[in-house]
C-alpha cells in the first residue's frame, strides 16, 4: 500500500528552482572553474523546466565557519542560507585541493549540519524533497572522492541524491591545466551534465509530487 | 513543464521488493552484525509495504573479483545480480574494518560497476529508478566514511540515494563490542533505522511512478 | 650501500620542537576538544625530549582561503607558517565535523599545498625530515576517515608519518558527549596518544640524525 | 636526551629488501598496470641500494577474506605474510575501481589487521621498523583517495610512511586508457616513483639505524 497518491503535476504548478553553491577559494573577479562547471549544471536544468537559479560564489561573503544557522556578528550565512531552504535543487560546486573538496565547500557543508534538527510543521526536516547534485572540477585527480564527501554529508542533512549525481572534470595525473581554460567542454563532461541535470529535474519534481512522509 | 506525467500509484500495482547484500567477512554459520542490522532495515520497510526480500550473505557464494558481469567459470555473482536487478530497494549491508568497508562491499560493488554500461530498450541504465540505502556496523569509527563510499559507488552506477540513506551503529573510539552482542538495539540506531526505511520505501515508490526519463 | 652515514645525535644537539595546528571551529575563548587533546600529545611530546611547543588556535587568528604562502592584505597565515617551518614535528588536531575533519583543517591543508614546490638549497621541500601527526575528537564517528585525510595531504607535502600516528577519541554511534567533558582521558586514547608521541619524537630524531638525500 | 644512539650503518649491514603487494582483479596471464607501477618502484628502489624484492599478484594466489593472520583450510595468507614480515618496504600496488582502491587491496589490509596486536619480545608490533609506500593507477580519477585509504591502513598496523610515499598515474577525467597501454611512462609519474624510493630507502634505512624504542 502507498504511503500516498501523488497529486498530478501540471504545467500549472510552481516552477522548480535551483541554487548553485560555488566554493572556489578565490573570491571575485578572478575566473572559476568550479563556477563554470556550475553554471553549466544550471543551464542544463534549465532545459527541464527549471527556472531561474543563482549561482552563489561563497567566498565572496562573510561566511563564518560554525554549525549553526547564524553565527552571529555579520555573518552573512543567513541569507544564502534562506536561497538555499527556498530552492528546490542544490548544485553544490568545487574546486579539488590536495586530492579533497575546498575547505570553503567543507565550512558550507558544516553550516548546513544543523538543518537535520531543524524540521517543519509535519516533522520532516526543512530540507527533505530537496535534490543535490555535485559539479566538481580539478587540474587532476580527486573527484569521486569529492563526490562521495559531499554525497555523505548532503545525504544526512535531508537532500535526496539523484542517479548518477555528480558531473566532473579533471586532467590527468599532475597536471595543471584547469576546467575553464580548456578549448570546450570535454564531451564526457558536457553528456554528465546533460545527465546530472535531466536526472535532478525529474527527481525533484517527483518529490514535489510526492513529498516524504512525515514519521 | 514536467518531463511526464504521473500514473496513480494504487494498491494493485505490483509489490516493492528489497534485497540485503550482506558483506560480512566471514561464511556462515557465524553471527554476523552486518546481517542483523541489514535484516532490521528489511523488517522496517515491511511496515512500508515492501514485500518479501532476500538477505544475501555474499561471501557463502563462489562470488569472484571482477568488474563484468559474469567472470565464467562458475561465478556465482550472475545468479545475485539478477536478484540485485529484479529489487526496487538495495539494502547494503556492510561491517567497517579499519575504519573503512569490508573488502566483501567493495568486491560488490566493483562487480557492480557495469552495470552503467547496461541499459534498458529506452537507454537507461538498468539500474534506474532503484533506491539503494546503507545498513553499517562495527566496533568502532568508520561508519560516515564507509556509507560515503558506498553512496558513491552505488550513485554512480545509477542508484538514487533518499534522504538520510543511511543507518548504523559503532561503539566509543577503540571498542571490541560487536552489535549483535548488544542487549537491544540502541535507540538512535532502532530510529534511523526506521528513518532509512520510510525514505527508501516512499522514494522507490515515487520513482516507480514517476521513472527517469529517457536521454 | 647507504646513501649517508648518520652523525651521532647527543644531547648537545639542538633540542626537537613541536607544534600543534588546533582545527576547532570555534574562536577563543571557548573550550576545544580538539586543543586539548592536541595539547595530550604535547606533553607526551616532553617526556621524549621535545621541547617546548606552541599550540596554534587557527581559527583565532586571521587565515585566509588559497594555496599561495601568503594570500596579502593582512593575511595571518605567513606568520603561523613560519612557526611550522621551524618545528621538527607538527601535531594536527582536529574536531570531527559530518564524519570529516573540520573546515578549518582543510583550509590549514591548503595553505600548506605550496610547500611540495618550497625546496631548500639542497632541493629538497622545506618541509623534509619533518614529522606529522594527527590528534582527532569528536561526539562520534570519523576518526579514522579524517586521519587518512590528513596523512594524504600532509605526506603529499613532505611530511614522514610515523608508525601509529594518531590519536583519538569518538563516542558511540550518535552521541553527543565531547571528549572535554569526559571524567577522565579514557585509557586507549591516553595509551594511543603515549604511543604516538614516543613515534614522533624517535622518527624525528631519526631524520635529523639521518635527513632525506637531495634528488 | 635521544632515546638512542643510532649504529653506524656500514656496506656490511644486512641489504634492505622489499616486496610487492600487486592488487590487481585479474590473475595471470593478464597484463597489469599495477604491477608494472609497482614493478618500476621495485627498480628504482635497486637504484638505492636494496636489495632482491618480490612482486606477488595477490589474486593469483588463494587469499581468504578475514582478519586473523591464517584463515586455515588452505588459506595462501600465510606464506605471503611471512614474505612481508622479511621485507624491510612494502611496495602496496593498486588499481583504482570507482574511484577506490579494488577490493583485493582492501582484503590485503584486511589481513593486516592484526598485526597491530602481534609483537616482538620488547613488545614492538612486528611491523615497527618497516616502510610502506602506495603505487597507484588507474584509467582516471581516484590516486588520492585511494593512498588515504592505503596510508590510513597500512600507518594503524605499523608502518612508517615516508614523504611523498605514493606514485600514480591516472587519465583524463572519464577516460579509459590503461598505465600499461601509454607509449612510454610519464614524465611526472617517472620523477614521482624516483623519489618515492629514494625516500623509501632512505627512511627504512634509517630505522634500521634507529628501530623505534619499545612503549
Amino acid at each position: 500500500m502507498p504511503d500516498q497518491t501523488p497529486d498530478t503535476v501540471t504545467a500549472t504548478s510552481p516552477d522548480l528552482t535551483a541554487i548553485v553553491l560555488a566554493c572556489t577559494l578565490s573570491p571575485s573577479p578572478s575566473d572559476s572553474s568550479s563556477i563554470k562547471l556550475g553554471t553549466e549544471v544550471l543551464d542544463a536544468l534549465h532545459e527541464h523546466g527549471v527556472q531561474g537559479g543563482t549561482v552563489i560564489r561563497v567566498v565572496d561573503h562573510d561566511v563564518r565557519f560554525g554549525v549553526s544557522d547564524d553565527e552571529g556578528d555579520g555573518d552573512e550565512w543567513p541569507g544564502i542560507r534562506e536561497q538555499v531552504l527556498a530552492a528546490d535543487i542544490l548544485v553544490f560546486a568545487t574546486p579539488i585541493w590536495m586530492g579533497q573538496p575546498s575547505a570553503v565547500a567543507k565550512m558550507v557543508l558544516e553550516r548546513l549540519d544543523n538543518e537535520i534538527a531543524e524540521t517543519d510543521d509535519a516533522g520532516r526536516p526543512l530540507l527533505s524533497d530537496k535534490v543535490a547534485v555535485a559539479a566538481i572540477v580539478g587540474n587532476e585527480d580527486g573527484a569521486h572522492h569529492s563526490s562521495a564527501m559531499i554525497f555523505q554529508a548532503l545525504n544526512d542533512v535531508g537532500y535526496t541524491i539523484p542517479a548518477q549525481g555528480v558531473t566532473y572534470w579533471v586532467g590527468e595525473a599532475m597536471g595543471s591545466t584547469d576546467y575553464q581554460d580548456l578549448d570546450e567542454v570535454p564531451e564526457k563532461t558536457a553528456q554528465t551534465t546533460a545527465t546530472v541535470a535531466r536526472h535532478a529535474a525529474h527527481l525533484a519534481r517527483a518529490l514535489r509530487a510526492m513529498p516524504y512522509p512525515a514519521p
